[in-house]
């Protein structure tokens, strides 16, 4: 068993990218066959396992989301009531029940078996920098 | 190894926290360092890891989920056919594809490592009581 | 400790179900208590714990994901700049990002803890047909 809170700072929405954290992780673990466990200490940010080749991917990815959940600026958000902390918090609460929280990754021989253009991403939905902690386990 | 099978009574649409019950169990479990499993056995309610500070959000995320999902009586929904079962039945179903049937939490020194703000939630879809059943492992 | 690596040939978008294949797998192993974690090896298929009594609950579903995320070529979807893969490519990733990568399946007595309604399926998002392939862990 090993355990690592991987800090992440962000700067803005946006995917970050930590494969290379989980891989050296897994590799420094006495592990040889198992499962990965990720986990975000947060709600206003996201875990996602996406496409890591094409850059148009992750953009088009954000424009997704900030069209089906748009600032609280935005008329089509007059409903929401909780707006003390900024036009991004309560959309940046919603993104974060909608995308995961936790993911399991199988790993064998000591490799995590993601598929080929699968990367691992801290997806922040806040506009301002933030310190994000993930909770990797084997 | 131990395992919970927790029952949850709902009255309606909405949250229902169980995190004392996930602690608790935790607790009285002999495990020490290791990952929660929780997973919900139905096709009509969900589970969430949300801001468990202020209702507002709460309420907020409802509404959100409403709009973006609609009783089937509301035209945007003219397009879907399973209506036997009432119009929050469908709804129900779309809901919890959208949101997690299972969520891995790591744990250390017997405590789960949820960040400061992060709440344990069944999400209920339907109208009417329900008496849901969720698994805990550790 | 046990591992499948499941092959599922897909024709088209759709719910493919392989819930007896997870049962199979998981009598052969050798694990009595414990859990089971499903990952799909893809960026543009997902996996999806849903109702198996009524297709029209499937028909739905797919219903509804199509019209929150059209093909490219529906006018709602310009903004999309990731054209070269087809109009199905970019909604493929999406819908890949809104539902869920993995899985984390309570067992006991060798018996998978889904509910009695819960099927096990993968989600197809590409419209040509596709080898796919989703890793079992006990």
């Amino acid at each position: 068993m090993a355990m690592l809170r991987l800090e992440i700072a962000t700067r803005g929405q946006g995917l970050y990218e930590f494969t290379e954290a989980a891989r050296d992780f897994l590799r420094e673990s006495d592990a040889v066959n198992g499962v990965m466990t990720v986990f975000v200490r947060h709600t206003s940010c996201s875990l996602l396992i996406q496409e890591n080749a094409d850059p148009s991917v992750q953009r088009d990815l954000k424009a997704f989301f900030r069209r089906l959940v748009p600032p609280t600026t935005d008329p089509a958000m007059d409903y929401i009531t909780h707006r003390d902390e900024g036009p991004d918090d309560m959309p940046a609460h919603i993104k974060a029940a909608l995308l995961p929280v936790s993911l399991s990754i199988p790993f064998a021989e000591q490799r995590l078996l993601l598929g080929t253009w699968q990367g691992l991403y801290l997806f922040e939905h806040r506009n301002s920098p933030h310190r994000r902690e993930v909770v990797l386990h084997v």
